[in-house]
């Protein structure tokens, strides 16, 4: 274990000093977090795509529970039943609009990840950093427990537990736990727990800021930097049952899955499920006693349960949807926590919107109308008045808005819109719209022909939990 | 498929060439030999020790359901279900002895698979080459089914199915089905099918040739270069029970393994067996219904069913032992194939020496006496008049002896006590004498350290059943 201890202790060193300016310690959250033993109890996988390119290099790191998707390379980094899934890399060739300049990428898109520490954590999409489009980079940072890194350059980041970081880049930032950041360019911030910021330059800027207490029940730091609530021990009760599936090369599933469809084996799946049309069920995802429709899809981390889904549904990643009724085109952003009463589903119409980082945790049945935004903490019906809008109303706003906790500056019908676009591009990309012929595959289809390699650390002695360095190249025919 | 079709094709061409002497087309062996989309079916998994210096590099090749220990190279060739075990390769700085003159390693030795079709072939031990101390080479060779390259460097080379190849350097040869060689350095050699060829330059030279035709009922060619009879059907008949084993990353047996003896995850255990100390069961060996004492081991492709070892017993690469009771210190060679009746076990004494590709296969109660050399083809009691001789007889033969089929020239002394010697480094080298304090530990006790790593082809496209070109190598600590 010895050379593993020194790896954290280095990634300590360059996170604080990174993060000087908002004056935070990662070293209590790191320190004796995860037991020693279990760097070197689990292995980590990538996914190998017959018709992607792909390249590894994993070196001086441990990599234990990680999935790895797509190009990435990993220099002297813990991670940590992490997800990195790069299916959304850009690609060389592909053009990058920068502030009206366009810019031609000279290769592949990769993930570059050093120095760094990220646990339980997932990593997706492509950079918005118009300083290396070719790079998605995470250096210098700590991510923790379920928090999301989408589309986002890191240089020096603290992420809490549950916190969110999406298509931005930051550097020298620290996050709270469960607050959800999109804010362009960010530079020595600090975020506050619980805080939701989305912020686009000169259109509109969101913010919602959770109430100190309430956010506490659902999830809380110790003094020791651990956290606790609602959301740990809602995950925490269920990781048992990952283990046989983790235990098997490519778990197969008791479940008929269309032919367009895609269920990682990976997935958790309990009970009654059933899968439709164009479904992307990605690993690390837990569907249980639920029905997916034609189009809908699960990201990583996300938990459906004694649920029903019409078609074309986005749970990103994080989501959780319990007891809950969805109509067609709902949206549930990423680590939202959406509890119904198990004889009365919490019911969302047609066309909603679920803000990243809303709880819905009903005491009583709620029901939300079509094509309504929502947002925050609910748990009553009575809570939609100050925690919803129609986003026909929503488009109206102009200048400044405020409802409860929630403020609004800015054109809301580019809101609306952006977020409108943003959903059918997902959708677009998880493959909802495959016509069963070839067009408009996405990773649905996509991922139905990927295999699974299996990497184990060392387990015994000084490289205790630590993997050999590695590297996968394409493999490249050789003339006749 | 597209690839793998051409690579199987530049293979064979690159074989022909060099047996352009023995006069063997290897193409008819080859071609249509292993169903196309069994080569994208199977995972190679290699396994990572964190004592040794790990190195693997795989480029342009096929390597499904092959297992890798130790430093190996493969380019451009063809593994299927094949053993590469590199936990004897030679050491930087081992001092090599070549004709007296000492030359110390300037590197570890390493696996070197070019241009080579090994299907279900077992490569162990380090290499005898004079001219490459550091390279175990396997060029341009074909290997079929349950044939062993042990200790051999080669060099366009047949190896017809269950034939061994030991201790040796071959250019240019093709070996007939069942024969085993161990002959110092061939050139342009052909090995008749059922040849038991073994030399010791200036020390004696022994020889065994099964008659034709009783050899055909337990391996057969036909025309079409299948291989057919008893050994095969035993094979074939088992060789489902293996899936599941190998569905697993890493099997648990339900089975007590003391602490100083290794069962590999990826063996077979059946009914009722007991593992003492210091045992060894290698990966693709199966034990059913059996007593496997002190110091026993089974290595790959070994089946040892419903009978007693008493301790100490070596069973080389795919001996196959049923219905029997062996006495301690017992050693029966490659590929023997020892059948007993089931209510009346074959009886082998302490310290007998069963010789690599003997085949006892008892239609009577047969019992072999304590320290005896036994070869060739046994059903009855009688037959070990002429397929049998106590070591003590056999030491004081000198000049030119004969016995049945066998023939034997030189000093019989230096036969039995280089064999005595040999059987002795085995039991050392796998751990039969560890004392439990770390004294004399060997393969038993050190791999049980090991952990595995599993390695899938592209399922599909052109690429299908190839190989991503992968490189391991060690962690390297660097400085805090």
């Amino acid at each position: 274990m010895k050379y593993l201890d020194k790896l954290i202790d280095r990634i300590i060193r360059r996170v604080n000093a990174n993060l000087r300016k908002p004056l935070l310690d990662v070293s209590p959250y790191v320190h004796g977090l995860i037991p020693s033993e279990s760097h070197a109890q689990y292995y980590a996988f990538y996914s190998l795509d017959c018709e992607r390119t792909n390249l590894f290099r994993f070196e001086g790191s441990s990599l234990a529970g990680t999935y790895f998707l797509g190009k990435c390379e990993v220099l002297d980094s813990v991670l940590y039943k992490s997800d990195i899934r790069g299916d959304e890399l850009k690609k060389k060739g592909d053009k990058v609009d920068i502030a009206g300049i366009t810019i031609p990428l000279r290769e592949d898109e990769k993930f570059h990840i050093r120095d760094s520490f990220l646990m339980k954590t997932l990593v997706h999409c492509h950079a918005k950093d118009p300083q290396n489009p070719e790079l998605f980079k995470i250096h210098n940072t700590v991510a923790l427990h379920f928090s999301n890194i989408h589309g986002t350059s890191l240089n020096g980041v603290f992420l809490a537990p549950f916190a969110t970081i999406d298509l931005s880049v930051a550097h020298d930032c620290a996050l709270g736990e469960f607050s959800y950041v999109q804010a362009g360019e960010m530079l020595h911030t600090r975020i506050d727990p619980g805080r939701v910021w989305v912020k686009a330059e000169g259109a509109f800027e969101w913010n919602y800021q959770y109430p100190k207490e309430a956010l506490a029940e659902y999830i809380n730091m110790d003094d020791k930097g651990r956290p606790s609530g609602v959301f740990m021990d809602f995950l925490d009760e269920r990781k048992e049952d990952f283990v046989p599936v983790y235990a098997t090369v490519a778990f197969e599933h008791d479940l008929d899955v269309p032919e367009n469809s895609k269920v990682s084996p990976y997935a958790m799946i309990k009970g009654d499920v059933t899968v439709g049309e164009n479904v992307l069920v990605a690993q690390r995802s837990w569907i249980e006693d639920s029905y997916l429709g034609k189009g809908a899809n699960a990201q990583e981390h996300c938990y459906i349960i004694n649920s029903h889904y019409e078609g074309n549904n986005v749970t990103a990643h994080g989501g959780k949807v319990i007891n809950c009724r969805m109509g067609t085109n709902t949206f549930v952003g990423f680590n939202s926590f959406l509890r119904g009463l198990e004889k009365s589903p919490v019911e969302v119409g047609n066309g909603c919107i679920v803000m990243p980082h809303t709880i819905i945790d009903a005491t009583e049945p709620i029901s939300i109308p079509e094509d309504h935004l929502v947002w925050g903490l609910i748990k009553t019906a009575a809570d939609l008045d100050t925690h919803s809008m129609s986003l026909s109303d929503f488009a109206k706003l102009k200048g400044q808005f405020q409802l409860g906790n929630m403020t609004f500056e800015g054109i809301g019908a580019k809101f609306v819109e952006g977020f409108g676009h943003r959903i059918e591009h997902i959708l677009e990309l998880n493959g909802a719209f495959y016509d069963g012929n070839g067009e408009n595959s996405g990773h649905a289809q996509n991922n139905r022909r990927v295999s699974y390699n299996i990497l184990m650390p060392f387990t015994q002695g000084d490289r205790q939990g630590l993997f050999p360095s590695l590297s996968i190249a394409p493999f490249v025919p050789t003339d006749d």
